[in-house]
């Protein structure tokens, strides 16, 4: 069986201004156990800012969006410009507020947000070829960036963070951590994580829905 | 049913300096599906050095240990100082370049090597209690320096790295990355992760086994 390629973009490492560590890596497992490909991608550009994890302050440090995210891909991780969508089935954006302070500014500025000028490039080169994406957590915000008004998607049952993205044009269904939602015109699938869960445990399962459902939405390369 | 308590030491954030992100963050993902209830806990020192995880380069930066693991923790992390064996029921310690720089200096110095001091006695207090201590990847090389000789531990199938664990008195046993090696009369369960994987997917089983023989082997606190 040929075996199907899935493009990963981080946003750097933590929580707090990177990609979150627990959602990146389950979506590596699941990905893995299912026998895909992965390539992990980031764009080469200084994180909005860095965050001491342990008091959560700003700490006086400057960080490479790239650099830091290669901590998550063991190395293996390319910059989002060599990021071609005829490579890959499928595409998958773990949250974490790096996911809206590096990839977009979303968590400074809400619904008058804008997309890096790459990321936004790559994401809508997969919604524009009809491949599935998956985005977890925080990361739907750039849902309605990516497809436009209408787009449906959740970021769990946040009532203030839902309405920052409706604002956008999204229609935000709600949602528990332990399922999806699926915009079957579209094949976006997302999925609440840490906006919900409260253990790693929580979370897993669905992100295992949503990495399943992304690999069923894909052809093969 | 009671909860069982398990303590994890983190060693910073990345394979190439600090804990490995996949092997933490899958002890943490079975800890919790098995409703264990997990503190994690780091040094408060330095990091014997920063690498740049694209380049594998030393980077010009300082960063400490107990700041950068709280990335994995997710802010929910302790000064090992503050690790008390009597709150705990076992104990354990993923792997990563970040054991064998920062718990030890066995990546520089081999068996010559001199573990952390708060380290060495917080984990000689669970082995002098008699608690299970689940050790991964390279954080074998911590056993003899725990136990004292004729301890038994792998780290896979690496000769050379075996060759200087046997020299701090441990006896070495090969085994493949989806098993762990067990030592009954020490309670000491070890397993090979990344020094053999090749994936993600390689190295879940032989974790998700270590993890639940340390908790068959712990006693409700």
């Amino acid at each position: 069986m040929p075996t199907k390629k899935i493009a990963v973009i981080l946003a750097g490492c933590g929580v707090f201004d990177g990609s979150e560590i627990h959602e990146s890596t389950l979506t590596l497992l699941y990905l893995s156990e299912q026998g895909a490909e992965v390539q992990c991608f980031a764009p080469n550009i200084n994180q909005a800012h860095v965050v001491n994890h342990v008091t959560q302050q700003e700490a006086a440090e400057t960080r490479n969006v790239l650099v830091e995210s290669a901590r998550i891909a063991r190395g293996n991780i390319k910059n989002i410009t060599e990021l071609n969508v005829d490579d890959f089935g499928a595409l998958i954006i773990p949250g974490g507020f790096g996911a809206a302070k590096n990839l977009s500014d979303f968590a400074f500025k809400g619904a008058d947000c804008t997309v890096n000028a790459d990321v936004l490039a790559a994401t809508q080169a997969f919604a524009k070829a009809e491949k599935p994406i998956g985005l977890i957590c925080i990361a739907p915000h750039l849902a309605p960036k990516i497809y436009g008004r209408g787009i449906i998607c959740t970021i769990g049952k946040d009532t203030n963070t839902a309405a920052e993205i409706e604002k956008m044009g999204a229609i935000h269904q709600d949602c528990t951590v332990d399922n999806i939602v699926e915009d079957k015109a579209h094949k976006l699938v997302t999925t609440p994580a840490y906006m919900l869960g409260r253990s790693i445990g929580d979370i897993a399962p669905g992100i295992r829905k949503l990495v399943l459902r992304v690999l069923q939405l894909t052809d093969f390369q």
